[in-house]
């Protein structure tokens, strides 16, 4: 690979200028489709998605969601059902109303979905029939589209997305809320110990929340450059949905009610931002073991005459590691040169590199890259199996804990709005603050700081305020986090 | 399980019922979504349907074919590009023409994809540039959407449906026929060997073939109702498409040529209508071990004061068996009895039941009981890891020798067209006719034997036809095979 391939800016300078970089570069994604907002996935990043997805619908799966399909259009009077739900969704509406060669206009508008409550919850209404029936969990994978009025980014914002959404009923609000709960969990395990992404679970205030929810929850994690990312939110919907769409059961007692109802929304193609712009250097990506479509890269060193043993001995090791359930490739292309593929393959974030050449042979070794660190190890062959396996398990917990410190070190807490303005534009960074809990203040404070929104207070752990609103000088009702955010 | 809820027609006498009556007792799709001709996929058949697409996507990335995601959306002016392609597909195309809450017009109308080619070709005209890109193999899984003016049917036809879609270029006319080659081998092993579906591949005739293609090659099986279902198709694209989409690329010789293309679209939610067809029985599902979401079940018949060891005895099995990466689960619900639940695992099609109670254990035995031919084996526990790892391979092949069977019983010469307008509309079948080749011809069969539609000459293997058109009596040019079709 020429240095012109390569990033040619560092990330610590310029965060824009390198994600564009690295999404080019990298053959993630292109960006000249036809079409404003929407993008090409390529296929290293379907690679990758593939594997966050699979992650997810296991934990899924284990915690009792079954899978469903439903269309991808939803009738105008569905759609309508829920106000507020409209309300929030109508302007961002795709909408068809004409099929086939002639104009012939449909009977009613259908909606691309945007979101799948109103395409799901007439059928949950003739599906969910008894308390037996009930928890009732289901999740479905796929794309939504959202006309998007903001500038759009690659993978951060864009108006077709892959994602999975779970809709679940239950008999009772504590039930139902007992669901954030776990999906808090699943997010947890999923997204941070699988991902290697840290994040906070907020609960939005009130004016910040999904349409036609009782309370919206949702985790932030922070972008290099200072500004929350959302990944996944959670929805309480309580009966706001079961009563519009008759969703009813009946109890024990034999009586009839409404269920109680969440969602729940991980975005996989916008995650993967997160991935792609945290873990990544100034060489390319670095993708957690995990998730990496390729976890460890072969390179044989050829040279004159050694063609054949290099390779039987890249083959032997290669067997032994899949046998470990490890997922390598042997990148034996004859028309690049080892520089260029070990470029190459740290552009493409893989987590170890492993080098094989004549002298190695001699040596009974291998040479062994951690593409986080960097650090070269020679190995010697029967040490190769073990030593490699708990490589991949070490830079799954680095990658971890680099990710949280870099989280963490940035969360403060400010006592004036001065302070508050200086450091979020200086650094940016989420900020904890008190407040006063009315909309109009948190308006203020977003003007005044340039961007900077309240994402609410902690989920899971109660924290009390102290003092005075940081921006109305009224007794502040909450403890609540703000940043800038994409 | 009450009566009333298992299929109450035999198969063999009202098949259309008989389909109808499973894809609703099974629970493998909801028709009353309320678009005309969408359904809803419920949790077993979308387990099953992500089973027939691991199995495909992996031969597909065996063979080279990386994947990609494109927009589901396709800007009028690229669709038109190609002038056979819109004619043929622009009747079924649905559109988008409006955006938000106030009815605002999009710049240029959106279609909503009814296959890719013309989202796609605009891109690979910017990724293909030398022979080294060469073969460029892309595959993308997902929806299409075409309104589809014949009758609709739970997955034999919709308005939307889930594949595969493959995407090639070549440099060469007879690198793409190879590819044809390989796509027929893939179908072979992935549907044939896999979901144990027969099928024969045909080059369709001119008349018949895909808008924009030089030949359509396409695999067919046979439903139950002696009716043909179309399988996975391939497209010789030729030039057709490398040309208006201006995709070229450098030869070895520096000169500018265009691309030679084929795709290739193995519809899974159209195929599963095979798979419940072909193998189901009067009881329900029968499906083949490597694409069934459980391929053991265990039911525990409990006894008093025995339930704890019972199922101690159940669990130590599961794990054995998972040791063996079969997938299993045990049914230790309460609500239901042993009888219930055989009849409710034999509608789903679980290919294998294991019962153990408390008599077994005293025996140190399990019962197992194979699902497609109702035979039930005491097997020592001993012995139970090998011979029910035996008896899935078993299964496997039975249902494949089964499958054929009936295939090639019901593929029959005809010398006259009395004789074929008497067959196709008693029994159905497939048969093998001479054919002038004619389309007029080929009309004028179709309405005379009320729907009888020839199908091409077989791909693979040349056949000569001998003698005259079966029906105008001219000298026949080709022996073709001709059935009603779904």
């Amino acid at each position: 690979m020429s240095d012109k391939k390569g990033v040619t800016v560092k990330k610590s300078e310029d965060f824009s200028d390198w994600y564009s970089q690295i999404v080019n570069k990298a053959e993630l994604a292109d960006i000249r489709y036809n079409v404003k907002g929407f993008i090409v996935f390529r296929p290293w990043v379907v690679q990758i998605m593939n594997k966050m997805f699979q992650l997810l619908e296991k934990e899924l799966e284990t915690h009792g969601h079954l899978p469903v399909l439903f269309p991808a259009l939803i009738p105008e009077s569905n759609f309508v059902k829920e106000a507020e739900h409209v309300q929030g969704f109508l302007p961002e509406v795709f909408w068809i109303t004409e099929v086939g060669g002639s104009g012939k206009k449909v009977e009613e508008r259908l909606a691309l979905r945007p979101t799948s409550e109103t395409a799901m919850y007439q059928l949950y209404s003739l599906w969910i029939r008894s308390w037996r029936d009930l928890p009732f969990k289901r999740y479905q994978k796929g794309q939504v589209w959202r006309y998007e009025g903001k500038a759009t980014r690659p993978f951060i914002r864009g108006r077709e997305f892959y994602w999975i959404e779970t809709h679940n009923a239950f008999s009772s609000l504590k039930e139902a809320k007992k669901q954030v709960q776990e999906d808090m969990e699943i997010t947890e395990k999923v997204i941070h110990k699988g991902y290697a992404i840290p994040f906070l679970f907020f609960q939005r205030p009130e004016h910040d929340k999904f349409a036609g929810a009782i309370h919206t929850y949702a985790a932030d994690t922070l972008m290099p450059d200072g500004k929350v990312l959302q990944l996944p939110s959670t929805h309480l919907l309580g009966q706001n949905f079961s009563k519009p769409f008759n969703i009813k059961y009946t109890n024990r007692k034999g009586e009839s009610e409404y269920v109680w109802q969440t969602c729940y929304g991980p975005a996989v193609s916008r995650i993967i931002a997160a991935v792609i712009s945290i873990h990544g250097d100034d060489k390319g990506l670095i993708l957690p073991p995990t998730i990496a479509p390729i976890q460890v890269i072969i390179v044989p060193i050829f040279s004159k005459g050694k063609e054949k043993s290099v390779l039987t001995n890249c083959e032997e090791l290669k067997k032994d590691l899949e046998e470990e359930g490890i997922v390598i490739k042997i990148d034996d292309d004859r028309q690049h040169t080892p520089g260029w593929k070990f470029n190459y393959w740290e552009l493409k974030g893989v987590p170890i590199r492993i080098e094989i050449g004549p002298r190695d042979i001699i040596e009974n070794q291998v040479i062994v890259v951690r593409r986080d660190t960097g650090e070269k190890t020679a190995i010697k062959n029967n040490e190769a199996r073990t030593r490699i396996k708990e490589a991949l398990e070490n830079i799954q917990q680095d990658q971890i804990r680099r990710a949280d410190k870099f989280f963490n070190d940035n969360i403060k807490t400010v006592h004036t709005f001065q302070e508050l303005e200086k450091y979020i534009s200086d650094e940016g960074g989420i900020f904890k603050i008190n407040w006063c809990g009315l909309e109009e203040c948190a308006e203020k404070i977003k003007d005044q700081t340039n961007g900077g929104v309240i994402r609410g207070t902690l989920f899971g752990k109660k924290e009390n305020p102290k003092g005075n609103c940081i921006k109305c000088g009224k007794t502040a009702t909450q403890l609540v986090y703000i940043s800038k955010q994409h």
